[in-house]
């Protein structure tokens, strides 16, 4: 997976020396998020420092941190990882059809909304939250192929929904995959995450019932002296060569042009969700040597094994004294690369998971891979067939949960994510 | 629970303005961080920035922040409460005893303090952790009651470590109870944390086995204003009554003085853990005047029902205009008052838990409670009884795991946790 991750982190240190000097000492904790904040600002998303009017002192770094609800796009695609994440699928209730769907996606709209700016609690609030600025929270909204159905709404689903291919090395749990909606929440507080998932759940009421949930994490703001990009369980640079935002085809790649089909979907996404269990035991067993063969990198800096350092374009055709490649032939670098799969790109921007310990003391862990990207059929699908076939890592993971949602672009002032589907 | 949990956090902003020209700007991040430890310190333990050598650029901040494994006492139980959280138990394998376990002791207490000072990876890590600071890490063990008949050592083991009494409120789950081994990992970092429970799980080796596991977190430092009491799952301010390291009586109240018996647990502590599921959907139905009623305290500003702030001593014989008591009876900030419970006391120093939904939508959440005291039956016991024979906060919450272990006072350089009971 070394190269199947999101690099959301930026290239250059973007805080300025000026932005200390608004703050107090004790705030200056944000430094890292304010500069992170500098990537999806690049990409349609201000992160700026807030001072709600209602905290009577300046909130200011890691809490005071905030991503816009409304926008081209939603937040959580190319907003800078998170600390903690929480993914959750919902099936609409029984009974429950387009009219209760729309009014659960404004319900829903309205809470991100308002959570994400910090806002002050409402007297209902479980308070869970309070005194915690909205810490870089996102909310992001997905509908799955079943929700077309359920609200008579099968002329508007999109082709790109159909389901994924099988692949050979799947283990998938149904009760885990897919669902009529999906909710992806991050924040770099785990009680703000918490908080915006009971939410969210209390407002779906009685039109929507959690199907699936799942926990996760990635690296805290500031515990790398520098930005850098993120590592994996198995310990490995992961999210190398993602695309950027500031790359010419960034948003031809991820996002469905304005003027796209179908129309309802324009400025939209469509998301991969795998849970990737890491076979850590095995992994672990292994020399570093042979872990570094399986990816085609250096474990401690992420360069190619063809030299260099991270960023280093890899000589796939670089032979050993023996003749034989240096890279070997079913390397994950080699066989995850855009260039070795039509010009296949997603934006990788997963979580870190662990569930603790099976019985025989087997960590439930891994990665719950997220991608983004403008069609599965030239993102996803034909990254993960090759490296179904031949790809050195797949004996080390089992993917165990599947699921794709059309994400839809970001809600205007007033209006509510996925609008133009069920007012359309 | 309001008053049954931890405040580590720091009284006021220690942090100098000085401390921060020492540390590049994207290096700021832990300014809260080095704050808090300055109450570490103030208890024994040092809080500092690093440069380690293996770094090329100086980390500092939230993951340069580190404690110290050697001295008077074991880390993490001072130490301010960081992000994320493990729990292990381990249960010694069948053949394996005594020597066995000092050995084991001996590997534990060695990858601890490599870890904790942020040292650099061995070539036999996993690299997890690779690039991030100790980002406050803290590993602290304990030996349980089943550990001693194991080791033939029932000689030294301390009465103190006598089984709990069963409460009413306990529908406890033995396989995730007690243990021969207890170890408490905590760090600012959630890979940090991960790669610390990895490297102790192989250092077990084939003498000892995972009994269970927990996972558990609290506020990202900085994600508030200023350092501030914690909440819980249920909203509430948790820990205002929390013994302070500054005061006179709090390491006659935590830890078992020098010539405590057994010599071998001097500056030792007896903690107990406890899985507590909190019934939220129990709860969030509750008005919030209900809640407060519940807890004796404003959910807002953790006040006593009786007025003034979170630090004001609540009245607790003021009468309301019907001639019912301000705080009810029943409520928990009274029960589990020092002063009615015979001055015993507690240093609470929990992690929320969340373990995702049960099947009908319920949220597998709540508290790892872990709460520290020179003995027991002075501290958690008598409060615990009061608190199952009346508190109001009971039938929202549910006892479902319970450890007792005694964790021995600091090692030496050059010694490891639990010489002096496995040597002596």
């Amino acid at each position: 997976m070394a190269d199947t991750q999101s690099r959301t982190a930026p290239e250059t240190d973007s805080a300025t020396p000026g932005g200390i000097t608004r703050r107090r000492l004790i705030g200056t904790a944000g430094a890292t998020g304010v500069a992170l904040g500098a990537v999806g600002a690049g990409a349609g998303y201000a992160v700026a420092s807030s001072n709600s009017p209602e905290q009577s002192t300046a909130l200011a770094s890691l809490g005071a941190d905030k991503a816009m609800f409304h926008g081209k796009h939603q937040p959580g695609i190319t907003t800078p990882m998170q600390a903690r994440g929480h993914l959750v699928a919902f099936d609409l209730a029984a009974g429950a059809g387009r009219k209760e769907a729309a009014a659960l996606l404004r319900r829903w709209s309205a809470t991100a909304e308002r959570l994400m700016a910090g806002e002050a609690p409402t007297s209902e609030d479980t308070d869970v939250a309070r005194d915690a600025g909205p810490s870089s929270l996102t909310v992001t909204f997905g509908f799955g192929h079943s929700f077309f159905s359920r609200t008579g709404l099968t002329k508007q689903r999109p082709a790109a929904l159909d389901p994924l291919p099988d692949f050979f090395s799947d283990h998938l749990d149904k009760a885990r995959s897919n669902g009529d909606l999906w909710v992806q929440i991050g924040a770099n507080d785990s009680l703000v995450a918490f908080h915006a998932l009971r939410a969210l759940q209390k407002d779906a009421g009685g039109a929507a019932k959690v199907r699936w949930q799942m926990n996760g994490f990635n690296r805290s703001p500031g515990a790398t002296a520098q930005p850098m990009t993120a590592r994996n369980l198995m310990g490995q640079i992961d999210g190398t060569n993602n695309p950027k935002p500031a790359e010419s085809d960034f948003d031809k790649r991820i996002f469905v042009p304005a003027s796209g089909s179908p129309a309802w979907m324009a400025n939209g996404s469509y998301v991969v969700v795998r849970r990737i269990r890491m076979l850590l035991d095995d992994w672990e067993k292994q020399s570093k040597a042979a872990q570094e063969d399986v990816i085609g990198r250096k474990k401690s800096t992420g360069a190619p094994l063809t030299g260099g350092d991270e960023t280093t374009e890899p000589d796939l055709e670089k032979t050993d004294a023996n003749g034989d490649l240096v890279v070997p032939i079913n390397a994950h670098a080699r066989i995850s690369r855009p260039d070795q799969n039509g010009g296949a790109a997603m934006l990788r921007r997963p979580f870190s998971f662990h569930d603790g310990f099976d019985a025989d003391g087997t960590p439930d862990a891994g990665l719950l891979f997220v991608c983004w990207q403008a069609d599965p059929l030239r993102g996803f699908v034909p990254v993960q067939r090759k490296l179904d076939r031949g790809d050195a890592l797949s004996q080390f993971i089992r993917h165990e949960a599947s699921g794709l949602f059309a994400v839809p672009g970001g809600a205007q002032k007033g209006g509510y994510v996925g609008q133009e589907l069920l007012e359309g």
